[in-house]
């Protein structure tokens, strides 16, 4: 696929997103059974909640599957109210955390503008501001010995001026959490350089995909900096990527200046009612996340075993560093000889020489354990 | 979340998608039983296919939940690619087809740039045009007297430098299929001054989402017109519109084009699996084909007898022009207080004296009826 240039100015091809490959690409290519095949590089959770199964069998979805789902969301954003402790008003629905942060880079950014992503995290960041002819100042995280933290003072002075901020936080694909009160300080900074400077803050998305695992938000933050954008998604610790259901919580303000983008309806039927159920279930998700920090630990101390070194991680993930990106490009080679999918970063990333591994279900994480030992035994 | 005001209403906000009242509004207004409402202005279908329940309560979808849909969508495309004639490489998946006139928005349209739309015609051309910044320059049908057809003269003169023609065949809100040869003359004119003029041939984005109605569809002209984009949809004809599929359908070298503004996976995979059944099941879009055909007839003779006077319609809905502006909206509001949804088009729409009606069950049409009947008896 070579995108020919656009009726704009842009001569190069727009920034897009990558995936690694296809189950049957992995199949036919090592010469595997399709269903052999286990996704590493997805950061998913290895089954949905038992409660589905029973929810579509029931088939008493809000409306038929032949009208549009229902224009307001109504029932899943009281869902969502309840569980995230929001207003309803002050929640938007989209079709999982990717349409959110298309609706925001809609509303925010244009040609000329300028966005700050401290690097490296999501790639959907940089795919979006691209797409919108925005610029974008990648500010590098502190190394790994420091956590991978924000570099709070160079993302403050990168910040001057532009017009998004983009954070992720625990952070995809490094896997913590920001040190205590490092974006509080950082949303202090920002709201008083824009008093300084006679601007408008730069709209802050907080993507906290992965912060159920942490047990902790950052959502009471927007009282203080109305331009804050927290993203919130069903797709990771609530185990049900499938279902594209996402959400963006923001005060009133900056959520208006949203909704005018959000399309007549981009979420299915059956994921609204199957994601206004399980929000609610708050047992599936407290045994999911117990379920993936005890594999978590147990994954790591398996792969570290093995003699791979996995960085501490609070989400359902792990970073492993090798010595080159030739080492990680020959490990993520033996991964997918034994259908095991990691996710790989190019040549051009910060973590070119790192492989980043979802922790999944015991049988699945074990082998992965065997692949990684026969890997290291035989080199 | 209420649905958000238009540009109308507010010219310093984007354009912006309007909802009809939610059930739940309806009700509460004119205190009624919620199930009571009956959705008149979707252009959706009373009832989806049978085997829809039958799959979910199977739960045997192409992945687990907990996962995200397959990213290539391999075997929806590949049902697409065989009810609908073309090679799976000429097909694109999106979230219904709002999703993909977004994407084409986004390849196609920037700051400075002109679409034509050949107006009335479905609001979203609009709303996603001006979204890009790009500007609209509307280009009025001819008269009911005439079909409401495509000024092809004055869409030529207009297409003379524009990046993107919308059309929509058969038309929406109008109900009619353009003249015959219609639409692959205008697309030969487009050619031919692209060619005089030494500039490029706009994109021509070619909405059928309710071609199945007529049992016909100009696919084949992308032969001749590179540039074309079709759109197809299972939310009309297959009775699906809750599911959130639709389709681009182009010539390799313009969906290459489009394909890097595809999000990660936007539709759900319970969706991806049914729709790749459905769209197999030729029998149950015949039949519902033959309802519609029928239930049409006798609806517009039962509006016709209490004196309405609804426009011939090749589609699943009816166009009804009234004396006025003001007469259709007390129209609408007998309609609205028998808990029956009409469309209504704002006071500055070319349609402002019109209501569009769906054609839905013979029970529900009743309903409709006795409420004209009731209406026009007391007045």
């Amino acid at each position: 696929m070579s995108p020919t240039p656009t009726s704009m100015s842009d001569p190069t091809a727009p920034a897009s997103y990558s995936w690694e490959a296809t189950d049957e690409e992995v199949a036919r290519r090592y010469g595997l059974p399709l269903e052999s095949i286990v996704r590493f590089d997805l950061n998913t959770s290895p089954a949905a909640p038992a409660a589905v199964a029973e929810l579509l069998a029931a088939g008493r979805f809000e409306t038929s599957l032949s009208e549009y789902p229902p224009s307001d969301y109504r029932r899943l954003t009281a869902a969502a109210s309840a569980v995230y402790g929001v207003p309803a008003e002050e929640i938007l629905v989209g079709a999982g955390a990717d349409e959110i942060l298309d609706l925001v880079a809609k509303a925010f950014l244009g040609p000329g503008d300028r966005a700050v992503i401290p690097t490296p995290s999501y790639a959907m960041y940089r795919v979006l501001t691209e797409q919108r002819r925005a610029s974008v100042v990648g500010v590098p995280r502190l190394g790994p010995g420091a956590g991978r933290a924000i570099d709070r003072e160079a993302v403050r002075a990168a910040a001057r001026g532009a017009a998004v901020v983009w954070l992720c936080n625990p952070n995809n694909p490094t896997g913590r959490l920001e040190p205590d009160d490092l974006i509080e300080s950082l949303l202090d900074d920002l709201a008083a350089d824009a008093r300084t400077g006679g601007a408008r803050a730069p709209v802050v998305v907080l993507d906290e995909a992965y912060s159920e695992f942490v047990g902790r938000s950052l959502l009471t933050l927007r009282a203080g900096y109305p331009r804050l954008v927290v993203v919130r998604t069903v797709s990771k610790a609530y185990a049900l990527a499938g279902l594209r259901v996402g959400f963006a919580i923001a005060p009133r303000e900056t959520l208006a200046r949203i909704e005018p983008y959000r399309p007549p309806g981009s979420v299915s039927t059956v994921s609204v009612s199957i994601a206004t159920a399980i929000l609610a279930d708050r047992d599936a998700l407290a045994s999911n996340l117990r379920r993936v920090e005890l594999e978590r630990a147990r994954l790591a101390a398996g792969l570290a075993a093995a003699g791979w070194r996995p960085e501490p991680s609070v989400t359902n993930f792990l970073l492993v560093p090798f010595a080159s990106a030739e080492a990680a490009a020959v490990a993520a080679e033996g991964l997918l000889r034994a259908g095991l999918v990691p996710r790989t970063f190019p040549g051009d990333h910060p973590l070119a020489n790192s492989l980043r591994l979802t922790v999944r279900d015991e049988a699945q994480d074990d082998r992965l354990l065997a692949a990684v030992q026969q890997m290291e035994s035989t080199r």
